[in-house]
């Protein structure tokens, strides 16, 4: 069967090339098998910034449910800077109560005295079953792995990248190349994916000097328009955290666009490469809704859209039921003209003033990417794009066995 | 494999009697196929109400999306007044622009017609496949053979229930015994169920004296707690209608509290068996939110969780995940205190204090029904149930290959 995963390697024309974390100059980073996952694979990573300059922006999940890990990180960055983010995978440390909240901070002070900084100057970043209590026998020992592991070469980035995955199956890595300087990237994502002005585990680094503001400025735009609108399925985790890292060690500093430009780029290819690997998925789903007041408006009807089970479960059967279609936007909270709504699939019209056009059954969806477009009808300039996924046998058995 | 299934004539204690649409005095009621489903199976139904009165009060859906039958049925109750209900199953009859519209009026002027009543006194409802026009051809021949057919036997009202079934797997009837008077009522409906303030098909059918203004308010009580507190799968259909008639036949005027008892047991009941013959079900879960500030925050948290489908998949596998359940309803548009969420399982502590509780692991979800009680920890008096079911290999399969 033809499926949308992506070859570790491809590289897509327009697409961000892949750079690990260690290819800006200044980071360094290493990954171990330290024993908290059952499988033995590597799940422990540390990335370093070396500087000169500590520069630090990060988004966070906004459920209310926060893990340990994210609630200290969060405390953090409130300084803007940061020398180094901790990363296991296997256990997300979240819902273990103080307990919990002592083992993120033991955690995050192992790091910061193996690497001489201060704990605060440490993110330490987790994911896995929630409610399990971190092994912090095996934590210890592998801090102490890593440490000595430390490099910069691409295959250290790469290794990172892979020690962050659960039930991803492949790495995830994006790159940005500026005038001088450079953009590396990391995530892991694939399920419990509704990210809500923040998003899953991704660590960005970049050899470009630049302010927190601006971090922060070029961090929040992006991940607007990119993870933010990745909804796998309507689900928000408890550990989301996007991190990213400037270190000035290429002596450039863009302008806020260049770098907006750059920290984009690398979001976007993460997303597309998170949806892509997305649990269970057969179909890439990109839905778009035009015609509404407000670009709210529409984001609220496309997020509507993309998480309807019955809609999911159509494109599954690659089925071009656009009744579902108008049925699941009819519910949406967002202005519409119910008389006026049109519905395309890969482009063909197959519903129009609110009726299905000659022929919208035979509309071929057989095909791994399927491309929707809903517009409402009140003539209004709003407009968003949601990227989901199918809901497939394969999700379900995945997420009936997963903490058993 | 044990199912949540009922049998048709199963009656558990404290649940209303299966009483047809045909019980109460002065209602008759026919059904035929009429080739509207490729089945065979039959597809239309006529309920008439014989009077002497013809009050009668109804809830839609609040979709923005409305079926034709809808529209037209909204208009036909405004005065409060209705001899008839004409259904159809196996086409939904919705958007279908002005056809679908010419195509409910016909029907409902033939019915009408058939039976020497007014068209505005008719309802109509359809329930099947959105977006196909009605073979109309089809139904003027199926009025024509429901009305010798017409008849108060039970066996009558039984064939009305089921020529409404759609992908239900039994029929579904309920009713009600007062003092010298009955309340009979059928309904259908196993997906696309998240009615909202409306409901699925059903007819209720009562022999009491009572005006539409008391049938309205009972009904719009019972539906709030009943119907609108079931949710399958988050999708709200575009047809849903719940029509109450009252003919005073028996002579008897119920108290407005009679009365709310009486349509509040029939809905309750039908309710139930539509969340057990639900799309795919293997469990039943209810979910019942306490302690929170107001009744509408319970409730919203325990449709956000209702609608996870993570949470589903974990109750399709018994995996008592708990972690699930408080990442899911931290996302609630509720109030909460994040740090003292406590969760029980078919009434066993899972986590209190937002930390999960020995041994909550090795709780048992085996059996078909599962009890979620989340309390959110504010200490308020605020409190909902929701009724749902798991998200099975079942409900992916019927829902990915329905249209085609």
């Amino acid at each position: 069967m033809e499926t949308p995963h992506p070859s570790p390697n491809a590289h897509n024309a327009g697409e961000a090339p892949r750079l690990s974390v260690t290819a800006p100059q200044g980071f360094r980073a290493a990954a171990t098998a330290a024993g908290i996952k059952p499988s033995g694979k590597s799940d422990m990573a540390l990335v370093v910034n070396d500087g000169p300059k500590d520069a630090a922006a990060a988004v966070f999940t906004r459920n209310r449910v926060k893990a340990s890990p994210v609630k200290l990180s969060q405390a953090a960055l409130a300084d803007g800077a940061l020398r180094a983010v901790l990363y296991n995978s296997g256990n997300a440390n979240a819902c273990n109560g103080a307990q919990g909240d002592a083992d993120a901070r033991e955690s995050q002070a192992l790091a910061a005295a193996a690497l001489g900084v201060e704990p605060s100057e440490v993110a330490v970043c987790s994911t896995g079953l929630i409610g399990e209590l971190l092994d912090m026998g095996k934590v210890r020992v592998g801090v102490e792995k890593l440490l000595p592991l430390l490099g910069d070469d691409e295959a250290q980035g790469e290794a990172a990248a892979d020690a962050i995955l659960t039930t991803d199956l492949v790495r995830k890595e994006a790159g940005y190349r500026g005038e001088g300087w450079t953009v590396g990237a990391m995530g892991k994502g694939v399920g419990m994916m509704a990210p809500s002005l923040a998003t899953m585990l991704v660590c960005i680094t970049t050899d470009a000097a630049a302010t927190p503001q601006a971090l922060d400025a070029a961090l929040r735009k992006a991940t607007k328009v990119t993870f933010d609108t990745v909804d796998i399925d309507g689900s928000t985790s408890t550990n989301d955290t996007v991190i990213v890292m400037a270190n000035g060690a290429s002596g450039v500093t863009p302008s806020q666009d260049e770098l907006d430009r750059a920290i984009h780029a690398v979001c976007d290819s993460l997303a597309r490469q998170m949806q892509a690997d997305a649990e269970g998925v057969t179909k890439r789903v990109n839905i778009t809704v035009t015609g509404t007041a407000s670009d709210d408006d529409a984001l609220n009807a496309a997020r509507t859209l993309g998480r309807d089970s019955l809609f999911k479960c159509a494109m599954f059967g690659s089925d071009p039921n656009w009744g579902r279609t108008l049925a699941a936007v009819g519910m949406a909270d967002a202005a519409m003209d119910p008389e006026n709504i049109a519905v395309y699939f890969n482009g063909q019209p197959v519903c129009e003033r609110s009726t299905g056009t000659p022929g919208a059954r035979d509309v071929d969806l057989s095909g791994v990417d399927i491309d929707v477009r809903v517009d409402l009808g009140t003539g209004g300039p709003g407009t968003a794009t949601v990227h989901t996924t199918d809901l497939s046998h394969d999700y379900v058995e995945i997420n009936s066995a997963y903490s058993s």
